[in-house]
């Protein structure tokens, strides 16, 4: 079969690899539908040293239950389903918390020995607690929207719930790439009435908007924390959802929260540390969100994208062939594309 | 009258300064029964460059009302009041959320035209939303616990309150100080069962069993943290409650709190930030905590001090008079008290 490969920075493949088979008896083959680029994927795009062989990459993919181990239950040949960007149990201790990113037999997809998720298909360890069935066929045009249930619309829910976003609290969203618009859609939908969003591509605020922003702020830095001062009588609002990554994002989010309020992060960090001496504390100030355990909202996620009250798949704005996700990673890399959908 | 002044590090004084008096008609003069020292006093009393004035200082405090302005509702000339270590309205958006330490008409004892806490009598602004009658008389036994109403028994329950304490958290507290015991019994009322208490102080610590610690690790540093995961089977605690403010107890913090869980802190950071890379950001973990808004906690905690069902006041292990003072906050920085009780 085919799979995509990273061999550094800008180096993007696609190569036969051997297809996969069962190794476990926990394990299913997943012939794959629909998968995608992720704005973390950039990180290594743009950063990773070169090295002389491939790694498997993609954490995001829907498909087609080819075959299952002996010990997989609820699923069977033929079932259409998405995989979380984390595959685990979901019966240990943290699963039944909420947090299967820390399943205590999970993993990442793309780490040595386990398939990547842009590709033909997928062997998917820890199946029956992995994947999630849909209801749906295989030609159904929610694909893109129910393929956002793998990552970047259960991200933008994390953050949104992890900040205790109802529809009292005012919210304030940084950064209009795909998790950021995805964060607007998941406050709306708990019930947040002022949503701020910040960011500077007009397309992508236009779709903020659409799902659910009341406000835009172009200005970055300080200037924006000034901006959204200005918006909410001086004090900030109750919630920032940080969907960045970047020091000045976080930096920017502490600027404009209101005391009191609480600062959630999806974006995945690169930087040490935050901000977080005495006028932080003074302010009460709480910061919360991390790597978004998917799997533990899909179920309550789904229904409102089966019936449309949500269309998160509104984030792919360009369609690409396996063959050609490299120009994808490009795409996204140049801000071309906001988010990329490969269909093998 | 006699009040406690700081003139730099090492250097408190008691002189006779001009008696209170009523300024705006939202003031109140109360006499003071009981004053204390607070851990944070010492960061002025270790740090403090010297200046030729003095500046008031405490916080805490206890005493009957003696006058009243004209627009002061609810209180009158004789009633026993605690004062919380903010003075606050009560009414505004922010009093109104329970976040009276960012009042808009609020402010801190001793800053400038304001007394301290730690003399002979106190101006009281926003009297009304400040003060809390208590429902005892002047030479009540119960005034050392009914003070920590004040500071110290509500900020070890904000800790606990913020981090989510309850019956099924398991908990960590850093720092075997008045904070930190205060911490202890706060967690202990939320119901946790399992508390780990870091400190090695054995007299502290034995107090801190006595307020509900199952355990006690006096191990610092990564000794201790190997010590809390291996009385954790390996997660660490759920909660952990940081009552040092020191980089090295926050950093502790971090490395013993289990993954989904959360850090909160009350000790005022002696460092800008905190950890917050990836590590941190994938195990999902939470920093909250602040500054403690008493005024919010008082009525709550208040029937539990008077029916004798806790007895924060055991904290305060050394009494002196007003004119001794200044031996309190040597003994305080010795470590030769736990905490020290002014009785004017």
């Amino acid at each position: 079969m085919k799979a995509t490969l990273i061999y550094g920075a800008g180096d993007v493949r696609v190569e036969t690899v051997p297809d996969p088979k069962l190794h476990e008896p926990t394990d299913a083959i997943v012939r794959v539908l629909r998968s995608c680029v992720c704005g973390s994927d950039l990180w290594p795009y743009q950063a990773k040293p070169a090295q002389d062989h491939g790694d498997r990459i993609g954490h995001e993919f829907l498909g087609v239950v080819e075959e299952t181990g002996s010990d997989v239950t609820g699923l069977k040949a033929g079932d259409v389903v998405v995989a979380p960007f984390v595959w685990a149990d979901n019966t240990c201790d943290f699963c039944q918390e909420g947090l299967q990113t820390s399943c205590r037999h999970g993993g990442g997809w793309g780490s040595p020995g386990v398939d990547g998720g842009q590709g033909e298909a997928v062997r998917v360890p820890q199946a029956a607690g992995t994947l999630v069935k849909l209801p749906v066929g295989e030609d159904s045009a929610l694909l893109p929207s129910l393929l956002t249930l793998s990552d970047v619309f259960p991200t933008g829910h994390h953050c949104a719930v992890t900040a205790g976003v109802n529809p009292r609290t005012t919210v304030t969203v940084i950064g209009d790439g795909a998790v950021g618009l995805s964060a607007v859609l998941a406050a709306r939908r708990l019930g947040a009435e002022r949503i701020i969003l910040m960011g500077r591509h007009a397309d992508r605020t236009d779709l903020g908007r659409d799902f659910g922003a009341t406000d835009v702020v172009s200005e970055r830095g300080d200037e924006g924390v000034e901006r959204v001062r200005e918006l909410t009588g001086g004090d900030g609002t109750h919630v920032v959802l940080e969907c960045v990554g970047l020091k000045p994002a976080i930096e920017t989010a502490f600027g404009i929260v209101r005391n009191g309020g609480t600062v959630s992060r999806v974006g995945v960090p690169q930087y040490p540390d935050v901000p977080a001496g005495f006028g932080v504390f003074f302010r009460n100030i709480t910061l919360t969100g991390g790597v978004a355990p998917a799997r533990a909202y899909i179920e309550e996620l789904l229904p409102d994208v089966l019936d449309g009250s949500v269309e998160p798949g509104r984030v792919f704005d360009r369609t690409v062939a396996l063959d050609d996700v490299a120009s994808g990673y490009q795409a996204m890399a140049d801000r071309t594309a906001l988010k990329v959908l490969i269909q093998p």
